[in-house]
């Protein structure tokens, strides 16, 4: 990226500096023409692409036509968050979708990963998802994931350059050295509903989260997500009813009802009573909460190869999260060969509005 | 109301005045010291104070304790519209919750209540709540009320005067003018939660709404709602997910979760079921109707003794709905002794998203 656009960018407040140890890098704090959000700036010019968005479909009948004219590839889509792994000089970072480096995830990647693969293609940016239960930044995590994180890699990227690589290309990489990937279930063209309506079926009855439909470099990718993952997220999340936005919510209602229309699911009873039970659960958990505790939140754990990488993460998250945050005592701990972090992240207003209600106080509403 | 505070709430603009026919009144647009939201100024300077919001509480172990010292009246909150309604020159009207001159209650009132009250007691102003299926407010009524509306007087006021009636005296006028009035279930203490919570389960099968408490005139009153009112609210505004503020929801749903830890509801799977079911029997109506109408919307009936009223009360549809408002063709017609109005309420944030997302449209979220 020329040093101008750079520059002018930080003269206009559109970008800052900021450094992770000796590294220095620039972040962009919006989206540029090409460039999503996320993107970075690493050395003197070194461009890092963000990772693009991608639109969510909500029917395969409607959808897959209207949005690929050919074939398209469809890949599982995990239930994770988003990285961007790359070396740099003598040491391997991870990019986080905001386009920070990412303390745990670059403390991580070379346990999580083979990094070789930067040993002969040091331009190659590897976009991956790390999901599992001990991760310090989602409640959720994929079920057969029983501890730790796992990574899965599902795009690769190049520095300085605008895209992804071609599906064969990546796909041919993957398999030579090694990575993690996700799944990728094949081809398919607009008219496999049918075949696809199977494969999600499958997918949800896994817990696995959803798709994502690759089609020709110039085609828009989009995911589409299993009846099941919005069940599991309203029950990982009702705990925080009042604290997360109300759309995380009706957005998932809407497309479980969606989903149960277009796969032979209306008036199931079954789902019908898993989805109040994610309601009902999650809330009964965080009044239990409340009365033996005086707060509701929600615990995080996670692991480090370093002291010193944990202790950064520490750091960010006080910064970050001030009085929302609260660390264990003695975190962190060492165990084997790790140091673990536990914290809880408070959910201020069931804390509050519990502790009046279940006390009983009155609300005007 | 002295004619000094009236010109000066006038003045700055915190009052409006407004006519309703012939008949001249004052709206004010906040509540004043001592007075309610609601409060109306009627003829040169006749006070009519506002209906006091009532606090809700959600505990009856913690709740009534706190909030009433000794004795407390129960009686049934009833899920439909409040009105005051008092007699003024020949006329005898119906204001609104918000302090206006309803068409539609002031056109309905002398068919629900005998007026005869107001021959002997011109200064009395009858608090009431209207509910049943034709009502052109709101989309649920009580079971037991099959057709058109009813009328529950629950108080009486006095013009120009703060506070309401004792008790025994509204009991009594009440039974002395034969007025149709809200169950009262009599005499409880906060001791009384075993009593209560019997009481609270029987509404709840009868899908009553829940209570009203009346202490001592220096106490708060305070309502307490059955858990399946929850259900029902949302089954029945499930299809306006993104159309309501989404408070609508949350509140309901922990109201929900409180009320079944506090009646030994907890992990009840019908319970579960049924609110499952709340939500995606309304979101499947609402696909039907965008599928079969291209919008989605929601059906309002309600009959008028004159065609006069009807007429008045579709000009403050039109002119407060404008385009979310859908009139029926030939509306109001005759239907008997009455005229019949019908329309629509377009909910104009499920039509779009519905229309799009049905039609494989994609989103960003």
């Amino acid at each position: 990226m020329d040093r101008s656009t750079i520059n002018d960018a930080l003269e206009r407040g559109r970008a800052e500096r900021l450094h992770y140890g000796p590294v220095h890098y620039i972040r962009f704090l919006d989206e540029r023409p090409g460039l999503p959000r996320g993107t970075a700036v690493l050395g003197e010019t070194m461009m890092i692409p963000g990772y693009p968005s991608i639109g969510r479909i909500q029917v395969l009948a409607t959808g897959l036509g209207r949005h690929y004219a050919g074939g398209f590839w469809a890949e599982e889509k995990i239930d994770g968050f988003n990285v961007r792994i790359l070396r740099h000089g003598d040491g391997v970072y991870a990019f986080s979708r905001g386009g920070y480096i990412c303390p745990f995830s670059t403390d991580r990647a070379p346990e999580l990963m083979d990094t070789r693969i930067f040993d002969e293609h040091p331009e190659l940016i590897v976009c991956a998802e790390i999901a599992g239960p001990d991760n310090p930044y989602l409640e959720g995590s994929p079920p057969q994931i029983r501890e730790d994180v796992q990574l899965f890699v599902f795009d690769l990227m190049q520095k300085g350059r605008e895209g992804f690589l071609p599906q064969e290309r990546k796909l041919d990489l993957i398999d030579r050295y090694g990575l993690p990937a996700t799944r990728c279930f094949g081809r398919f063209r607009p008219g496999d509903v049918d075949r696809l309506r199977s494969l999600i079926m499958e997918l949800d009855a896994e817990g696995a989260e959803g798709l994502v439909f690759k089609g020709a470099p110039d085609e828009r990718r989009t995911k589409y997500v299993t009846g099941r993952s919005n069940i599991t997220d309203i029950a990982l999340c009702s705990e925080q009813l009042l604290d997360l936005p109300p759309e995380y919510f009706s957005n998932r209602l809407l497309r479980l009802a969606i989903f149960a229309r277009e796969n032979g699911q209306r008036d199931d009873p079954e789902l019908e009573r898993a989805l109040g039970r994610a309601f009902l659960g999650g809330l009964h958990q965080a009044m239990d909460s409340s009365m033996a505790q005086g707060r509701v939140s929600h615990a995080f754990r996670c692991r480090f190869r370093t002291e010193h990488n944990a202790l950064r993460f520490m750091d960010h998250l006080k910064r970050t999260g001030g009085s929302r945050v609260r660390m264990a005592e003695g975190s962190p701990r060492r165990e084997g060969n790790h140091w673990i972090l536990e914290f809880e992240r408070i959910l201020e207003r069931m804390t509050g509005t519990l502790s009046n209600t279940l006390a009983g106080g009155f609300q005007y509403d």
